[in-house]
């Protein structure tokens, strides 16, 4: 079991503070600690799996309810089949280096950029060029000063078996898309064969990862949020764009990243597309409910930023790439969520792969009338000339292009096939119409996708303040683990049976509640505070009398007087943002 | 891709019917179909995902909003030592036999099962009864008709490498128990170290299953919601048993079971209790607590039953364990919940394995006041006597128990140590008082465990119904996936701008909504009734002039005639079951 410092102070590294904070409160700790831990696995408590709910629910929201977009469930442990179509299987590995004394292995792009080569430029390196890199900068390990062997590349999927038969093998998957393009088809018909639509599927995903460090910012199994938009490229437009096209989205783009600067530039959606800084609609769409959600969660707008990817940081099917960047106090910029304009790469794979269609089919508004010309031998002029070969002269006829055949005819009035001299009588030169109705191809796909724990741990971060030298997690309302704290001033004199009245009741109308008697009702709100709960509710020895309560805000630390009738309807209010704090009841003295 | 054929009639198997629903309208159908598919794999899709969300919803409302039960969220991959200690590795196998001929493999239960030999009774056999079994009812290959070869014991955990060390086995979890187990203490220190408490968690697990079949039934990964339950066993009283007191209980008693009758005895919480017929408070309320789960997503009490498992059918550890099943249309009762009173046992495992304290201490309301015996050897007087063997005599003396030192004493005068006279007044006996103020424990544990694909499968299966020659899903209101249709009686005249406009402001609204105007409207709403959509809202030439819409009720298919304005309002509270269809406008005729 390793052990952190105590230490909430301001000047303190943020991340220990906010560690120390998660593991003593139940928000979240490493796991399987009894049995010495293992890297990269992390276990939400009480605190941790509500704000977790509360975060992803945020997502829901904003894409699923609003939007429409589809949500699907699939399984983590898929056949191999699906990742070497993916590419995953040949392409999902990481360079790594054994430490030669103790045998430690190390993600060698992780221990260059301790020396300040971003990961990025490590991902266009080979193993050789890592490895003078390496030498270069004089990387030892950093566990025991030793020198590293050669670099080789890991496959870091988890590998298993499916079922009985030693051969199946099957993968963790890394990400939740696969299981959205390999269900394709079957989406396609929910969505009666209509496009644009989209599906996105949040839920477990693995990693092997080398050496999983810092807390939840690196896990080996990690919540992934994947959404996969499907739409036509030749009717990009997105529907809703009016809802969003003066979202600032603060980018840092291609050209000034060239320029080894890091200027932000701020475009609204609207001038991203007018200047062609970001080439399809529904991918600014999603940049900016990304940034809404963001923002939702806590994090102002200043603190994000878009990276326009390279060239060379992109994958190669990729027309644009966006990664959206939060400020974090230790890490510095951290990606939340990747934006990609994946073409119909993915699709075409698992097409290539499974033999199975998944083109669409587009019938033209107007359509095409085409006219092809057609050649056809006469046997009956055939026949005389050239007796037991006119079918197969005839055959050879038929064989060559048409357009190349009524060409010959017009200039030379006849043309050479196979030896043989076919004059222009010999052959009958027609045109025939044809309407082509429509056409088949397959979706474009823009994906937006998001590491929840993350998202989770950047909450916790934004939320985490001082007041009077006490941890205040100041959580925006909508996302506050525990929406009400109920506490009897005393726990006697029926004050606790009352409170835990008053706590069921709002516990059955739908409220994440809290019950606390212990200590000082000082120090109960202090509790309170550094759990972030929103609202606290006492009822004192008045309660009895008229039954009205002292409703305590965190931030403020404000408090106003309620009766308990009215506070399941002000509660709802409030907690929908719809109604302020203020307007809970009647102002009192804190 | 298997094929099923289509059917929807009410004579035909149901469970045909509800996968050809399901896939069709997307719950949910085999995984990676593309690939030719791979057994016991399941992917929700739009419908399905909602309707196992609603599920969940039910049970933490049920678990964690009412009655404070902590959720956690840990990894799936898990540390091989975790399930050593667990005993999953040594035990969690599952005979199997392989065709000699096409070297399929079967769990031989299940084919012995299809010869009416329960599965309960093969795990009471070694692997020679197994064979004999085999041998006694010609149990053949179903897929090509040869014989098996030697059954033998298969490990039902998919198995993994953690990291880039060879050595470091993880395994796939089971169950969703064992990450609870293992965190303890960390979750008891959230608890502010007060028993009672406990912790669900709901999540993928895994079984590597030999052959799985039965859809929906039996996967190899599923959605389990593990309850561990902690508790004092001097303290077993439930706080809430007066809630559940009167509940009825439909039980299938040990007694009726060993006399071979299914015949069901009916028991409320209390008298289930005062008989002793189930022996843990806490077990009798989650008891009570899953059968109104059920009754809640559609199935009534007359279709429920709990099983009470016999000494060779439960786990060793277990005092007492239920099984509650469902009467389900193919596969008669199918088990939905396990509620098993486990001790001590698995904390108890994780310590030993662990080395890792996990008793709680115990302070006694009145501390233990207790007389101790003191024996202490005079020196001075056995000195003289025995000389250079004074300090060896008196080391006897104190090794021999003070109560038969004293008892000699008081009856004889004397007593004889190591062939030594010891005399009354060569020692000194005393009595001292010592104060017991508690004691260490390891707390007690009951675990209600949920199958959350099974409670989907059961939802929708209970909700199938026909009415004039059409299928309608006719789910709790609480459940259903979609909420509210939203459809334009025409796609023109504005009136599809402003169905998507009420659309849009009901999803605004928190509504799980859909939009429609494809075909005619009765048509829409025939679509909507098969995919178990509550209400339709239909926006008519009369909307543009007064505002108001048409509602109407997917069961009685009656309709009303309310305000846009008032809809939020009033769906919020018929959605929370406190108005009723007809409180929602007024009648007009359907």
């Amino acid at each position: 079991m390793s052990s952190e410092a105590k230490c909430s102070k301001p000047q303190c590294d943020k991340s220990v503070a906010i560690n120390e904070l998660a593991r003593r409160r139940g928000f979240f700790w490493p796991s399987f600690e009894i049995y010495g831990g293992s890297g990269g696995f992390v276990t939400y408590g009480p605190l941790g799996a509500r704000l977790k709910q509360n975060v992803e629910a945020k997502l829901r929201e904003l894409m699923v309810k609003k939007i429409g977009i589809y949500e699907i469930e699939s399984s983590i442990i898929a056949p191999g089949k699906v990742f070497e179509a993916s590419g995953h299987v040949a392409h999902f590995k990481e360079p790594m280096v054994e430490c030669q004394k103790c045998h430690t292995r190390f993600r060698a792009d992780h221990l260059l950029e301790e020396k300040n080569i971003s990961s990025k430029e490590t991902e266009k390196m080979n193993l050789e060029e890592i490895k003078q890199e390496l030498i270069r900068h004089q990387v030892v390990c950093p566990d025991c000063g030793s020198p590293f062997g050669e670099p080789t590349r890991y496959l870091t999927m988890f590998e298993t078996t499916i079922g009985p038969y030693s051969g199946a093998v099957g993968y963790g998957r890394p990400e939740a898309a696969q299981n959205i393009f390999v269900e394709f088809n079957r989406l396609y018909n929910v969505a009666r064969e209509k496009l644009p639509f989209g599906a996105l599927q949040i839920g477990h995903a693995l990693r092997n990862e080398i050496s999983p460090r810092q807390g939840l910012i690196r896990l080996r199994e990690f919540t992934i949020a994947d959404l996969e938009f499907f739409f036509d490229p030749e009717e990009p437009d997105c529907q809703y764009l009016t809802e969003v096209e003066d979202e600032v989205l603060p980018i840092l783009l291609c050209d000034t990243r060239l320029k080894e600067c890091e200027d932000i530039t701020n475009f609204t959606v609207k001038e991203a597309l007018d200047k062609s800084i970001i080439k399809c609609q529904w991918q600014a769409f999603f940049m900016a409910q990304a940034k809404r959600l963001l923002n939702q969660i806590g994090v102002p707008t200043e603190k994000q930023r878009f990276i326009e990817k390279l060239t060379w940081e992109k994958a190669h099917y990729s027309t644009q790439s966006f990664d959206q960047e939060v400020l974090v106090d230790r890490w510095g910029w951290v990606e939340v969520s990747g934006h990609a304009y994946r073409t119909d790469y993915d699709l075409g794979c698992h097409m290539k792969a499974s033999g199975v269609d998944m083109t669409v089919y587009k019938e033209f508004k107007n359509p095409i009338e085409s006219e092809e010309l057609i050649v056809k031998p006469i046997v009956a002029k055939l026949g005389p000339v050239y007796k037991g070969d006119a079918a197969k002269v005839a055959a050879a006829i038929a064989e060559l292009p048409a357009r190349q055949v009524a060409d010959a005819m017009e200039k030379d009035g006849s043309i050479l096939v196979e030896g043989y001299q076919i004059l222009k009588e010999q052959v009958e030169i027609s045109k025939q119409k044809t309407i082509v109705r429509g056409k088949r191809f397959i979706p474009h796909v823009v994906e937006p996708s998001f590491g929840c724990d993350r998202l989770l741990y950047i909450a916790l971060e934004y939320a985490y303040g001082i007041k009077n030298d006490r941890v205040v997690l100041g959580f925006p309302r909508t996302i506050a683990p525990i929406q009400v704290g109920v506490y009897p001033l005393m726990s006697r004199d029926g004050l606790d049976t009352k409170a835990k009245e008053v706590q069921r009741m709002l516990a059955c109308e739908g409220f994440m509640t809290d019950y606390d008697e212990t200590g000082s009702i000082g120090r109960r709100y202090a509790r309170a505070d550094e759990a972030g709960v929103q609202l606290g509710i006492t009822i004192d020895y008045d309660t009895i009398d008229d039954n009205t309560v002292t409703i305590r805000d965190r931030d403020s630390w404000q408090q106003v007087r309620a009766s308990i009738t009215n506070l399941p309807k002000l509660l709802q209010k409030y907690f929908k943002g719809k109604a302020n704090f203020a307007d809970l009841g009647s102002q009192i003295k804190s």
